[in-house]
């Protein structure tokens, strides 16, 4: 087993981007402020989201940083308030490609570095399977990433077990396509505003909510080949899994109704990045999950990241071997590439 | 040490109430259709909620089965769809007397099987001191079950932290009034009407959104003597106990706004219930918590719950002094009540 170190939980986007509410005439498009040096804020129309460092968009300065944490591989993916399910498809493609050409160009100036997954239309299942292709096959990407839930120009919202993915599921499943999937658009947002509880209650929420609804969905059941991850250790789900669980059994007039199997089966079957920022969590996550389907995340470069990524795997009393799984093994098994391709 | 078998999490509504709807002239309280035998419906105005059986209101009922499962107390709480925190307060006291009294009833007729937990109603803070005072010092409960937020007449909803029911917090400390935080009200309900996900998804989160509620906006801090009890294991806290951590160091201009002290300092300061049907989240629940602030709580009568409650503390390999301590020693504790009041 080779010594890599692969993040696969890491953050893009481009320094500059067109106004894209200008260009289209609507909608709270992110566009960037560059108000100092290596620094901008993230504006969603007026509001603003968040400060970024030029760790979020330079190639170089990330492979600078990675060089100083030990890290070899980071695999990049947007920011996902840049998912823009909400805007009209065909200017979510536009948004999409956009970002997914430049995470294409960081990765062909740094191939051993970095990795990419791509960003597609989501509320447009034939636009996001075009653009899936198009990232796989053009751009050399890995995979992509999606949200936990994908609210549409209508005003609606759906999740991860809607029929009308199933196209876009079987497609990721013919190219080989990785999928990673980001909490966003956190339920209950709006009622606890204070103490930044939407990123610390709702996300974990918001993981779980497509966990379930993938399984219960029968997404793994019809797909058995898809090769799906989950950020932040599933957020509230394994600690959750017995009560999800004894849900199936004791109520299937409402859980099992579109898959009989229980949801304990599908453990071992989709991946978690090792985020939770806690040793014991992280041992209960491999235990429950098995080593090879925890695979390093960081949530770079964000304060609510691991701050050097790989530390609590280091730390937290692994044999080497289980380690070296947790680091890189289960990437790389996640992604479906082969160590060599960064050596 | 004793060996008593107390159950702190068991739900109780009288077999007939008031057609408050009618009474009231407005709201879908709750009313219950006994539309056979042993059995009712209750709506939720023309909306069926959920089936019950004479076990959720006959105390006889349910001494026959405690029996039947050794379990020697149970601790009475309401369903908490029946909270009515969105009535007019002087409606919600009267539901809430109405129940509160039935409760008290059904222990003084098995004062050594049950122990009383009252309901009061939140949405205003001197009604809900006023219930408090009589649940304790008339009818001689332990303490009072709240839900996860706070609903109100006017359609807002609050959170455990607002200041508003510091005064309340401020008399259970006075009284010695023991509080069971209950999940309700889910967050994202809406959003995830498939696959019983309000109960499997939502609950959870609604549990960890009041923990850290309570805790970021200092009410541990200002009331140190409060006993409280978080159900369902503490829902999606205990997992991502790290991710909360970790937000709280990284951001304190958006978490540490009204206390600077770390999340993790309370551990050991509230009370889990052991709701969580799987063995190893339960060790890591009480590796977390420590034996002595996880106490069996069983959610009786209903199907989410444990089927016989106590097996899963009996099963996970405990020592017997820890498992005794998981039976009872903590619900002791938890409720300032002592042994020889069963006995």
């Amino acid at each position: 087993m080779s010594n890599l170190v692969i993040d696969i939980h890491t953050h893009i986007i481009p320094e500059h981007m067109p106004d894209w509410a200008s260009k289209f005439g609507y909608g709270s498009f992110i566009r960037l402020e560059h108000h100092k040096p290596c620094c901008a804020r993230m504006m969603q129309g007026d509001k603003f989201f968040r400060e970024i460092e030029d760790n979020c968009w330079s190639g170089d300065r990330r492979v600078e940083q990675c060089d100083h944490h030990g890290v070899h591989v980071q695999v990049l993916s947007t920011i996902p308030v840049m998912f823009s399910y909400w805007a009209k498809p065909a200017d979510c493609l536009q948004v999409s490609q956009f970002l997914n050409d430049h995470i294409g160009e960081v990765v062909s100036r740094h191939p051993k570095r970095f990795v990419g997954l791509g960003t597609i239309p989501l509320q447009d299942t034939d636009m996001a399977i075009a653009e899936l292709e198009r990232c796989v096959k053009e751009l050399g990407f890995v995979g992509v990433q999606i949200g936990s839930n994908v609210n549409t120009p209508e005003g609606t919202e759906f999740n991860l077990n809607e029929e009308r993915l199933f196209p876009f599921y079987e497609a990721a499943e013919r190219l080989g396509a990785a999928i990673f999937v980001h909490p966003w658009n956190m339920m209950g947002q709006e009622k606890m505003q204070k103490y930044w509880l939407p990123w610390l209650v709702g996300m974990p929420a918001e993981t779980s909510r497509a966990i379930c609804s993938m399984i219960f969905g029968g997404v793994f059941e019809k797909f058995p080949k898809l090769r799906v991850a989950f950020a932040h250790g599933g957020g509230s789900f394994p600690f959750t899994i017995g009560r999800i669980e004894h849900g199936f059994d004791s109520r299937p007039d409402l859980v099992a109704i579109d898959n009989n199997i229980t949801p304990r089966n599908y453990l071992g079957k989709f991946w978690f990045d090792s985020l939770v920022h806690d040793k014991m969590a992280l041992k209960y996550l491999v235990e429950l999950a098995g080593a090879n389907r925890v695979a390093l995340g960081s949530d770079y470069p964000f304060p609510l990241g691991e701050d050097i990524p790989g530390t609590l795997i280091k730390d937290a009393g692994f044999d080497l071997a289980t380690q070296q799984q947790l680091l890189s093994g289960s990437a790389l098994e996640w992604m479906g590439v082969e160590a060599k391709r960064f050596v």
